[in-house]
């Protein structure tokens, strides 16, 4: 018990002090090792394309066709179905993806790199609502706005973060929880704050007019841009404190759209899997639970490292979002996840609390004991390939998993003994 | 009785009605009829340099040392205090300008349009933090930042306005109301969201690049920038609401450092003035209430709509930084106010408070009865010349000008019998 303390304690500590700094734009293919062609990073623990679920499979389609490997959707499927195509979840190469989560060789990526333990992180740059890859969409639309943000997007923020020698954002975190952003469902104030931070660099190093017009259009035109960046902060916060003998703290928790999985430190880099479950939540017009897909995406890095879910209080406006209620529920969302965690990170707090930090670290021993599972606030995608989103709401991490991950630590525990 | 109610419905929906969209900048000599040489519009009601406090005086040498009608500021002092300038209240000339408030002919001006009604409202750029002419500041940093203000940000804001048809005011308060602005002592989201909004047009319309990273610069590096836009806003939303016979609502508050003044619908332009008060509030290190000057600006425009003080609620971090308390009693503030104010602004709502719009439309009846003099959010300037802010805080509008002004409103009343 007092080692499952002490690794804990290690682990929190890793996670707060965390810098991480957004310093650089590439393509995928020229950053992380092993993604050439025809390998296709996913959200999610592993999963073989047989077991994918609908809107996975329809963007695996899609960035085929994209790539290039495939001349059309069919062709694409097919390839897939006779496995043409290697399948590694994104988080096997230090990356993390929203919803389906495609990460491949020709798309832009940005670079978190954890300036206190030197570790990178990447993560695609977010499509904005509607029909998009990361829901399963894959029509020409959707192939249009890549080209787009791999050959306008991309480029000129590289050039920007660059000129400006990377971006901090840990204070653009704390600042977006004082303007109503729970970094999951709402990035609008982080949005905006670092387009604000950013569109001087961006001009700076303008080659042309018309594009610079552009890049500022796309990131002002998507109030979710800044999620891609959470996800990837959240994963280059996590990674230095999975690997510390003994210790029962979450690492990552994401879903594939078909199983839950969770990475808890003492266990490393090991999955622990369950079905995943269905978000409850609030549906756009025309839509409804008939139609969506069970929960999927890394993006529940972010409640791993105290954001989405777990500071709903910062955000009422996402509490009736995703249909969790009113202000005052949102609050209650935060004060149980501080039931589960070990601690709280007093650099991001929450002025609708009397500014206590957001709870951070979650125990696994705590969640079962308290039966308490961890909240997410997520998107809902429709269950066939090719639609997009159809909502948002709120799901639940599974008990299993945590079940699991207490048998799995407390082997490697006894294997010492 | 029933008369004044049907008048307050009547202002009430004015206000509520209002469509403010900032559509210009220009040189304000250009716009303003009679701002000619030697001309200075002050805050606050009507006032002489011999009752000018400190910071007034400064800002008055400053902007005549800026115009090139002095050499110095000697000069400028010798002149003034011969009777060589014509001051006159912005109210006067359909403008707002915060704290000194200084507008003459050659500073530009950010015009808003009511679309509703037609009337048009002026108010000069902030200047940013730390000395500055608007805190009585008057030194070379000072004047070269206005001339950067005139020279570059004015002329690029005014052909991005332009090309972009104007920008709508409403949604914007709307979003910085669910990001904790309050939009008087803290404008943070609502001047990420305007520069968001504004940077593409910014970028299309640029003619060089050095001038436009200095103007997206000089955005992003002022917290405040915005004030200024919601001041104008304010003016252009309750201008339509003033002279309405019998109305008891409040269409103006401000105060010139010696004197509060506040207009009422019923009275139209008329002053009703009372000794202004000494804000309550936190210090900058090294300054105390013994720097302070009694308050001053047009800025008070800004809770006459229901913002500012009136939305405490919704900017739990400006209870902090003006030294209300925590969050809790923030939202005390709000509640407060909705004592003596006749509606909600519907469109303006406060997550924090399950999304109650902010109270709107002050019946002086109501303050009177009640005792409740209406809150405002304020920075507190150092009573001499020259030196700049020293603290924010909150202050309160003095009863006794309420008390004058229901005397004039019933005037008027007798006078119909």
């Amino acid at each position: 018990m007092e080692k499952i303390e002490s690794a804990n304690k290690q682990a929190l500590s890793k996670i707060l002090q965390a810098e991480p700094v957004l310093i650089d734009v590439q393509p995928a293919g020229e950053v992380i090792e092993g993604l050439g062609k025809n390998v296709i990073l996913h959200s999610g623990p592993p999963i073989g394309w047989d077991r994918m679920c609908g809107p996975m499979r329809g963007a695996v389609c899609g960035i085929a066709v994209f790539e290039g490997w495939a001349k059309d959707l069919t062709e694409a499927e097919t390839m897939a179905a006779r496995g043409g195509f290697t399948f590694h979840p994104n988080h096997h190469f230090g990356a993390v993806g929203p919803m389906t989560g495609m990460t491949t060789m020709s798309q832009p990526v940005m670079i978190v790199e954890n300036r206190k333990f030197g570790n990178r992180t990447y993560c695609t740059i977010n499509e904005g609502l509607g029909t998009v890859l990361r829901f399963g969409g894959n029509n020409a639309e959707v192939l249009d706005r890549l080209r787009l943000i791999a050959g306008v997007v991309g480029p000129a923020l590289s050039a920007a973060l660059r000129a400006a020698g990377g971006m901090p954002l840990k204070s653009i975190i704390a600042r977006g929880l004082a303007m109503g952003d729970e970094m999951h469902q709402r990035n609008v104030a982080c949005t905006a704050v670092f387009l604000r931070e950013i569109a001087p660099h961006l001009a700076a190093t303008a080659t042309d007019a018309g594009k610079l017009v552009r890049v500022l259009s796309y990131i002002r035109d998507n109030d979710q841009f800044f999620l891609n960046i959470a996800m990837a902060m959240g994963k280059a916060m996590t990674d230095p404190a999975n690997g510390i003998p003994g210790s029962t703290i979450v690492t990552a928790m994401n879903r594939n759209g078909t199983d839950f999985g969770i990475r808890v430190s003492g266990t490393g880099e090991r999955w622990f899997t369950a079905p995943v479950e269905m978000p409850k939540g609030l549906y756009f017009p025309g839509y409804s639970e008939q139609d969506a897909n069970p929960d999927m995406g890394d993006s529940a890095i972010v409640e791993t490292i105290g954001l989405g879910g777990f500071a709903m209080a910062a955000a009422p406006a996402v509490a009736g979002f995703v249909g969790a209620g009113t202000a005052s529920d949102a609050a209650q969302f935060t004060r149980r996840m501080s039931e589960i965690t070990v601690g709280r990170n007093s650099d991001w707090t929450i002025p609708n609390l009397d500014f206590a930090g957001v709870p951070t670290g979650i125990d696994i021993r705590k969640v079962l004991r308290t039966g308490i599972a961890p909240v997410i606030n997520t998107g809902i995608a429709h269950k066939k390939p090719g639609v997009g989103q159809v909502g948002a709401g709120i799901v639940r991490a599974p008990l299993r998993c945590f079940e699991r991950a207490l048998e799995g630590v407390a082997g490697t525990l006894a294997d010492q003994i």
